[in-house]
Order: structure tokens, then C-alpha cells, then sequence
């Protein structure tokens, strides 16, 4: 660990996190750290008895940097431009800001980070485990060992993920994550991302292929990792997963927006592909949705990234970008008002 | 492939297995391969008919060489030591051979192969599988999802294999085939086998543990790979299993009678550690066997390996033991006598 820091001056700091959240973004020597690098910083433990002393805490503190999570109050409803007159960085340790931070500070130059690629490794480890399960059919055997007391039979099918074409769907950072958690089982690797430049498939010898209808129809496994941008609203469509190979392998770990899911229970109720799904058009997935209760289908809650163990990863870019910030130096992870329009 | 081999000379075969298994263990190439190999071989679909047809098939065709699997009719009952004068070499393309053929058999000089390692990469990616599951409580989700219209709450639990150790009991061939797998996600991987060399343990960058209290009380995930002989009945005891931290991830892909299952139900339900089972004391696995229903409990009915798709591994194996013993070359896999004893 970096503790070759100076501080550059003393800065206003308000940390508004639950018990929970501080423990599992800044566990131990992490916590050690974030005292060093801010001590003068207030901490607020949420949630608040009363929600009106969110609007006194501003009064009070008027940080310049506020270091958010899930749980802390929206800066818009309660707060006023004068409470917020002195913010310059809201570092958030979680992802979209949309619920908390209006769009318009950010216009005026609020600097936000978020938790940027530092939970790409959980997502894609997340990714690779539905793989697996899908081959294995291990989410059908879990509800039929635990729920209807059964065992295998001469018919039973199994799949390995040894020497499959497997395709992404994108090339960010989890896609970066994935690909060498994949290579000690195939080597057939594709992706498709448009604006991607060709040396960072070279970089990571993945196969670059130019249209959807190629990565589907080419590929036994397609892991869905495009970003739920206006362009990419319900881009898979019914024909694209048609496309397939039978006995197909299609996995969301994205955004359920960016999948036609229609479509997608049309042919998941066919039986003809394995789909493994952790995110939804709707979330929570309704009760009544088709999808639960499907044989071929295996379901997760959106718990691609981070898993609890590893938020700590996003404390440790959080400390990062902090330090950076005391010494005016570039940030990692800034949420630009491009990124801001196009979270979900 | 190597189509470098030469037919010393001709020997009348039988090739007794199901369509499904023929197909299975040899696809395509493979099928042409072992046409090529053995152009004389008998080839008997089962199953037969007629059980009787067995000893007539024998009485007919006296073969030298055998290729089985699990659908292959006994040597035992309906055979008398004259059909088999004439046999040589059984090429079993699946593991046990204790239900076909009896032991006298090969203490008289028949030489047997099996499937051997051919299976451990399925194996050892069904044990990644389980203990990714574990950390991802997936199979609880699995439930929850498809049975119970469940989502998460705040208090989800989720973990991650990046980062944690992870002790392997027993060092063979699965266990080399995991390592790999293992990498992308922690380099804390250390091994109990007290036969297998040090240089091994140096080869594969595995820390030795030199007893299994260090290995179960220092491992965050332990994977239990051992063999089951004699010596390691019920060697996993529930004071191994409660010197587990807590929290920790139990995996058994290896057989049901290493561990005390009496007592690791007892450790499941108090809910401390995961718990991933592939394996048994009874298999089929009781329906009204304790450990379905726990939500800490990830069951799969005996699918470790090979998986449909990969019995081709085993099929290729048997095309190098038939070319190197109608060669008189040395095989791979021999079922020895001691193979035979320790076999479940």
C-alpha cells in the first residue's frame, strides 16, 4: 500500500454511511488510512433518526467532499444551492448517482467518482460461475435435489465449458476481467464492441468480430456485457438469440434493458438454449414473472458486483481518488455527464 | 491427431456398448479412428435383447480385446472361464470396473484400462463451479428464485473467491487440473497428500500442509479430492469440519465415504460453514436425506465428471491405449489389482 502522501491542506469532509457500508468499503487498515488522509472528516452513521437533520448536518459541516453510498439522503430534495455551495467532490462508493446527486451540480463542476472497474472481477467472476451452472443445468438440480428429492437418470445432460466458442457481448472492464478466468477452459474467445480499439484485442488475443449476428450465431456461450446506453436498448433481439446454436449458452450479467425479455421468454420456454440471468427489465423480478420456475433458466437477484467481501475494493479507489484529489491530481472512475445520462 | 500408427497385427474385438455411449466416447473422427484401428471389431448395440445373446456373442467371436462402458453385460454371471480364455485387454471406457469384471480376472494377467485422468478437467471445473456457488449462495438463490418468488434485501450475503485460501485435500490429478482454474482468482493454494513428492507440490506452486487439522483450520474453501481407500473412510471428521473458520466453503467432489456425512449434517444445520456436495455416503442420495432443504447445502446428483461433451476425452484416451498395446507399448490408466481393491 501507498502511504507516501502528503496533505495538501485540511478540507471539510462529511463520510454519511451506515455501520455496514463503512465496515465493508473500509474494513481495518483501510479505515486506518481514509482517518489519515482525512482527519478532520465528520462521520454521520445512517440512517438518521430524523430526516431533517441531513439539512442541519450541511448547515453545520459544509463539507467541500462527501463520501457517499447506498443508503446516504439525496442531495437534492432537503438541501438548498447554499447548502451546497461549498461541494466540490462526492466521492460515492457504490455506482449510479442518478438517486443522489442532480444533474445540474455536476454541469456546474461538482466532481463525482464512483466505483468505476473495481468490481469488474466479481462481475465476471459472477459471469463465469452462470456459465458453468448453465452447462451443468446446476440451478435445475438444485431446485430438484432440495425441493423434489431426485437423482440423475441415463438422460441426464451435462456440458462442459472445455473448448467452447464463447462470445462477449462488449469489451469493457468486466469483459477484460473475464477473459482470463475463462482461458485455463477454451481459448475460442470472441467480442463485439464497436469502439473498442483492435490493439486492446490484441492486448488480450480475443477475436474481434464486427456484428452482432456473427458473435450469436458463432458462439456456444454469449455473456451479455454491453452497457444499458439509449443505443443498446433491447439490441438483443428475439432473432439474434434464434441465432444461436441449439444448446446454447446466453448469460446477463449487464442490464436487463439491453435484452428484448419478451423475446427472451418466448424462446427460453422453448427449451432449445440454457440462459443464466442476473439482471432484469424489472427489478425486483416480479413474483409472477415467466421466467421463475423455467427448468433451462437460472436466476440471481442482480448480485453480479461487488459481493460483500470485495467492497472493499471500491474503499481502496476511493482512497485513491481522494489522495489525488488533496494533491490535485486526475481522478479514476469520474462520473462525466456523459456517464450520468447514460446510467441506469 | 497422431494417424502415425501401424496395424502389428489383426485381433478380433468386441465393441459392446449402447449407441448413446458409442456416440459419446467416440464422435466423429474418433469413430473413424477406432474403424481404422480395428477393422475386424465386432460391434454388439446394446442392450441386448436376449440377455443369453451375451454368452452366444462370446461363444462366437472369442474376442481378444473388450471395449466397455456402463452398459456392458457382467463378465461375471453368464461367462465361463472358457468363453474367456481367448481375452487380453479390456479398454473400459468409464471408471470402476468392480461390477464387470471379476478380480481373478486380472490377478490371471488380464490387463484392464479405465478412464483414468482423461475426466479430472470436468471434475475439477465442477468443483470450481461449487465453489463459486457457495460464496454466491447461488443454489439458495436457485430456490428462492424459481420456488419461492424471492428477491434480495440489504441483508444478502454475497462472497467472492478472489483473494481467499483454499486447501486441497489430496494432490492428484483433479487437484492439478483445479490449480489452474484456481489462479485467476487467489494464488493461496495449498494441498494435503503426504504420498505425492515435493517436487510436485513445487511444479503446480502449491504450499504443502503437512496435516489435515492445518490444512481444514487455514483454509477460507477446502476441496476435498481425496481417494477412497480404505485408509480415508470417513478421514473428513466433524472436528475437522468445526476447525474451519468461520464462514468457510466445504466441497466434496471426490466420494461420499471419505467424509463422517453423519456428522457433516450435523455441522450444516447449525448454518456456519457452505456446504457443496457431489458426492454421498448413499447414492442415489436419500429423498428424505437431511441435507436437502438446508439453504447452506448446494446438492448435485453425482455430475462431477466426464460431462457428456467431454466423454470424448475418454474415447481418445482408449484410441492411445489400443494403437500402443497392439503395438506392445505401455498403457495409460492400467487398472492394477491395487486400483481394483481401492475402487468404489
Amino acid at each position: 500500500m501507498d502511504n507516501n502522501y502528503q496533505i495538501v491542506k485540511r478540507v471539510s469532509a462529511l463520510i454519511a454511511l451506515s455501520d455496514q457500508e463503512f465496515a465493508d468499503f473500509f474494513p481495518g487498515e483501510l479505515a486506518r488510512e481514509l482517518q489519515s488522509l482525512l482527519p478532520d472528516a465528520r462521520r454521520v452513521r445512517l440512517p438518521l433518526a430524523d430526516p431533517a437533520d441531513w439539512t442541519r448536518l450541511w448547515q453545520e459541516s459544509s463539507p467541500e467532499l462527501l463520501i457517499s453510498a447506498w443508503q446516504t439522503p439525496s442531495l437534492n430534495s432537503s438541501l438548498s444551492p447554499e447548502h451546497l455551495h461549498g461541494l466540490r467532490y462526492v466521492c460515492h462508493l457504490a455506482g449510479t448517482v442518478r438517486r443522489l446527486i442532480p444533474r445540474e451540480l455536476i454541469a456546474n463542476g461538482l466532481v463525482v467518482t464512483n466505483w468505476g472497474d473495481s468490481i469488474a472481477p466479481t462481475v465476471a467472476e459472477c459471469a463465469l460461475m452462470l456459465i458453468l451452472m448453465a452447462l451443468r443445468r446446476a440451478s435445475y438440480w438444485a431446485v430438484a435435489m432440495h425441493r423434489d428429492g431426485k437423482w440423475k437418470d441415463n438422460g441426464t445432460m451435462t456440458e462442459s465449458l472445455i473448448g467452447r466458442r464463447v462470445g462477449l457481448h462488449g469489451f469493457g472492464g468486466i469483459a477484460r476481467s473475464l477473459v482470463p478466468m475463462l482461458r485455463p477452459f477454451t481459448n475460442q474467445i470472441a467480442a463485439y464492441s464497436p469502439h473498442v480499439p483492435d490493439a486492446v484485442f490484441a492486448q488480450y488475443d480475443v477475436r474481434r468480430v464486427t456484428t452482432l449476428q456473427e458473435l450469436f450465431a458463432n458462439s456456444d456461450v454469449v455473456v451479455e456485457l454491453a452497457a444499458a446506453t439509449p443505443a443498446n436498448y433491447h439490441i438483443v433481439t428475439e432473432s439474434l438469440l434464434r441465432a444461436m446454436p441449439e444448446g446454447g449458452v446466453f448469460v446477463n450479467v449487464a442490464r436487463g434493458s439491453v435484452v428484448d425479455e419478451a423475446a427472451l421468454i418466448r424462446v427460453a420456454r422453448e427449451g432449445r438454449l440454457q440462459i443464466a440471468l442476473d439482471v432484469f427489465e424489472t427489478e425486483p423480478l416480479p413474483p409472477d414473472s415467466p421466467l421463475r420456475g423455467l427448468p433451462n433458466v437460472t436466476l440471481l437477484p442482480h448480485l453480479g458486483g461487488p459481493t460483500r467481501d470485495r467492497r472493499r475494493d471500491s474503499g481502496a479507489l476511493a482512497l485513491r481518488n481522494i489522495r489525488a484529489w488533496l494533491r490535485g491530481e486526475p481522478l479514476e472512475a469520474v462520473v462525466t455527464l456523459e456517464v450520468y445520462d447514460r446510467a441506469t
